[in-house]
């Protein structure tokens, strides 16, 4: 448990927050996942911002995609170099008022970031899961996050938000407890993955899972499978990004040099930033926790889960006011999916406000700052809470 | 050497073709390579189909893609499977009429398949090159290719035609040797990698340099960087497909289940396909020559190296007539990437046909079969044959 200092956009401290962990599903109580398998104690981690109401009513419940955390916003501390994942979004006065609502983000299960994952000591061995971690579900996440909510005591959450695998939780909420979801912001998502999607996720899985450090999952006590977990966050890293971001971004600059070195060292920038992006995420990510989220990724299929094969119905029971946002240089989520889930809530009468924005930073776009996308986040949100209030 | 035999479409056997080797740059003449570096004896692995006229105007050569071989057209063997790699392009009244046009393939310097590569005896050490085999450019390529058309007598080609990898070396063909090109076919191809094509490969090679069993080149003698390969070889195939392609394909069915595996297996068709794809690909390529191709790929920029970083001012000295086509699904050398090339083809005044084909198969296209294509590039010899005759 540890203390951490919000701030504002001028770097004044505003609050103090806690990094908190919650364990549930104790044994023999464990957790039954999707799969049929069990898991328990489930510990979560998870930071809140701003306050909680007495009606407990201002809740909004950040999910993060796949890479991320429970820091969502604000700095651990005064010397931070880097605030949380979405501090762009979320603070005081921004797209995601903490001064009006009561922020939470927690690390999904099967993570690396202080939730239960693979790395986790598994109590009935004393060593960490590696292969015996049980494979969990998007569905499996939003369990556990469902937990911690009722754990905070909050038993209706004002907005679900999320982008990526973040927004397939935001959905999983809308379908799986709907009574408990007042509205919800799936941003650069999908109700189910594409098999292009797959194709890039099952051969990132490949170059961990041939890596013979990765050892069949069970590395924790030897050399990690660095190398292979450095060629799959590259390969993710290509498909965050857009042919035109890229462009714009490196084109075909080469690094501090003025000719090519006729080897294979990093002439272009391009293969220079991909080596680094690949360098930086084996230090702060585990190999395991990648094929597992990823995989929860690829079975995540609203329609199949929940409406027999229908995306129709399997909305036919959602409650909750939408706010759908594509972008359109996302070509790992591209906007037809996004369009297609706007139809299937339409069909089913629900109150759904739809955009395509327009950025060419590829599926990264959710992540950075967008001012169009502030402005449309707040307004829903100020609406919704209006209309709750 | 080995003779082969080529069959009509009925599959009766038409005639002999021979596979055969030349070999030029004996020390001390060796080839200069763009490098600077020196390469020598080169060996060229080719094949012809058809016959050559009396005034060897009736030559059309045809420039493989990365993995591809000199096996362009027929069948080796009356039992065997396969035949070339484009026999439904060239052969006997085909789009590529080896009735009217004597077609030469030649193995690209720097691959596996029976030109000089990496796998090849440095006759310096009596040991295959591996990590000693000089960086070849997609000019070297060419004037490999034009030692081999100087040697068979050939002075006019009547058309250089390729796709991909191939098409870069016939625009190569049409700056570097304008008198010697009378017609271009760059099919699905680019003056230059884009910052994506040259993120895919550099993930590509990092997935094989990152394969203990690469030995920085130099695992001839031992076990072959196998999963390495096939990686990269999975990532290449992803890249010659299509979102649209792919969903039509594979979508999200499964692989002989009915139900998740809940583990790591090939649960979707599209994960098979892509482990199948990388096991065949390790067993008939080399992961040198991979590396060295898409380096070589990389490298090329038409208007950097013969333009002075203006592509109408490359193409200044170009005479040919030129067939561009690209394919509306092509992501990897999308459609802009063509038209850039015609429009600097065409501030030169040059005789340019431009189509862009609707296909949904992504850059693989080119090789699938495609009666629009057929008539096209049958229409356009045939014009470029009437208006040289």
């Amino acid at each position: 448990m540890s203390d951490y200092i919000t701030h504002d956009k001028n770097g004044v401290s505003v609050g103090r927050v806690q990094k908190k962990y919650f364990t549930f599903a104790e044994p023999p109580d464990e957790m039954v996942l999707e799969s049929g398998a069990k898991l328990g104690p489930v510990t979560i981690a998870y930071e809140t911002c701003g306050e909680l109401n007495r009606d407990a009513g201002n809740a909004i419940l950040v999910c993060h995609a796949l890479s991320g955390d429970s820091h969502v916003a604000g700095y651990y501390a005064t010397d931070d170099s880097k605030p949380g994942w979405w501090d762009i979004m979320a603070g005081p006065g921004k797209g995601i008022d903490t001064d009006k609502y009561f922020v939470v983000c927690s690390n999904i299960i099967g993570s690396c970031m202080g939730s239960v994952g693979p790395p986790t000591m598994n109590p009935g061995t004393g060593k960490p899961y590696g292969s015996d971690f049980p494979m969990v579900t998007i569905g499996d996440m939003v369990d556990a996050q469902k937990a911690l909510m009722e754990h905070l005591g909050i038993r209706k959450i004002l907005a679900v938000i999320g982008g990526s695998v973040g927004g397939m939780q935001v959905l999983q909420w809308c379908v799986r407890y709907p009574e408990m979801v007042v509205a919800a912001i799936p941003l650069a998502t999908t109700t189910k993955h594409s098999a292009l999607a797959i194709a890039f996720n099952e051969v990132a899985r490949q170059a961990i899972m041939s890596d013979p450090d990765w050892s069949n999952g069970d590395y924790y006590d030897g050399t990690k499978p660095a190398t292979g977990l450095a060629v799959a966050r590259m390969i993710g890293n290509i498909t965050y990004l857009s042919d035109e971001s890229m462009r714009l971004k490196f084109g075909r600059r080469l690094q501090n040099k003025s000719d090519f070195s006729y080897n294979f060292d990093a002439d272009f920038q391009v293969e220079s930033y991909l080596r680094h992006q690949g360098a930086k995420f084996v230090e702060r990510f585990d190999a395991n926790s990648f094929l597992f989220i990823t995989r929860a990724a690829d079975y995540f299929d609203l329609e199949k889960q929940h409406g027999e094969g229908s995306l129709v119905k399997a909305f036919a029971n959602a409650r909750a006011k939408f706010l759908v946002v594509s972008f359109t240089s996302d070509w790992l989520y591209p906007t037809y999916q996004s369009k297609a889930m706007v139809k299937a809530m339409k069909k089913n009468d629900l109150d759904v406000s739809f955009c395509e924005i327009k950025a060419q930073w590829g599926h990264d776009a959710f992540l950075l700052p967008n001012e169009r996308l502030d402005i449309m986040m707040k307004g829903f949100l100020n609406r919704v809470w209006r209309e709750t209030a």
